[in-house]
């Protein structure tokens, strides 16, 4: 059986999460997960870099098929969209570099494959994801959201998004 | 004679820009410059691997031993913002993944360092980066700023930037 294996991200200039799950036939389980923590001190190529470096380790360790992020339409201000677009390059870039092609959700499409509606609240997709792949212990926010990105992917049908 | 040999980036996600220039002593010589046009109809990510495996090329071709980018501290809005964020995301971590070390100016000293004056206006930063180059044909504006950026690195002396 073809085995998928799905990295989602959730890039940011001080986290990122990741998220990976497998998908055999109808079953998805988590295979890893967890937060990148940036200094937030460093400067912002040496933030970016270490985003680069963990996400090429994860990846050569991991090997996904493919990544998911999520669609950004809007920032708060454009001093934290530049930020947030800094690091999603990054992430974006890593992924390209490694041969995992990237495919983007929006939040709505991500949410809805956990709950069934795109309008869910955060704590209501995070406890679903958890119970979806039968993660028991506590998941950190980041991650979490990382690996709703990942679910999203291995439960969407339509590879050309 | 240590040679240094600068690449400036001007990273954009409809246009990059990039110019490299040699530094022997006090003389500073061109290169090579160009433009990386990017197709407004592709997505996202695949704009940004464009970005990526253009630079990777420059990069294994002319072999920079370091790099110069513009520091952005405002954008017009935030849709903006984060597109620019994610090309310069993706230029800055091209140039690391290679091992070349990205520095940042800010748009006043990149305008002072070849003209004097940090206030200039961008037609006459235009002209003095050609003029101190000494190319007499005609550079596009990409191209051009991104030469600014590597000449402003070139008679920049302090190398902890």
């Amino acid at each position: 059986m073809l085995l998928r294996r799905i990295l989602g991200i959730d890039p940011g200039s001080l986290r990122t999460g990741y998220g990976i799950v497998d998908v055999r036939g109808n079953a998805v389980s988590p295979v890893a997960w967890g937060v990148i923590r940036l200094d937030g001190e460093a400067s912002f190529p040496d933030r970016l870099l270490r985003i680069h470096r963990e996400l090429s380790d994860l990846i050569l360790l991991h090997r996904p098929t493919e990544a998911a992020v999520e669609k950004v339409f809007l920032a708060k201000n454009p001093s934290s969209a530049l930020k947030l677009g800094q690091a999603r390059g990054a992430a974006i870039v890593t992924c390209g570099a490694h041969g995992v092609a990237v495919h983007e959700y929006s939040a709505k499409e991500i949410k809805a494959a956990a709950t069934g509606y795109g309008g869910a609240p955060k704590e209501q997709v995070a406890g679903m994801v958890a119970r979806l792949l039968g993660i028991r212990e506590p998941i950190p926010p980041d991650a979490s959201d990382a690996l709703a990105m990942a679910f999203c992917r291995a439960v969407t049908r339509d590879d050309l998004s």
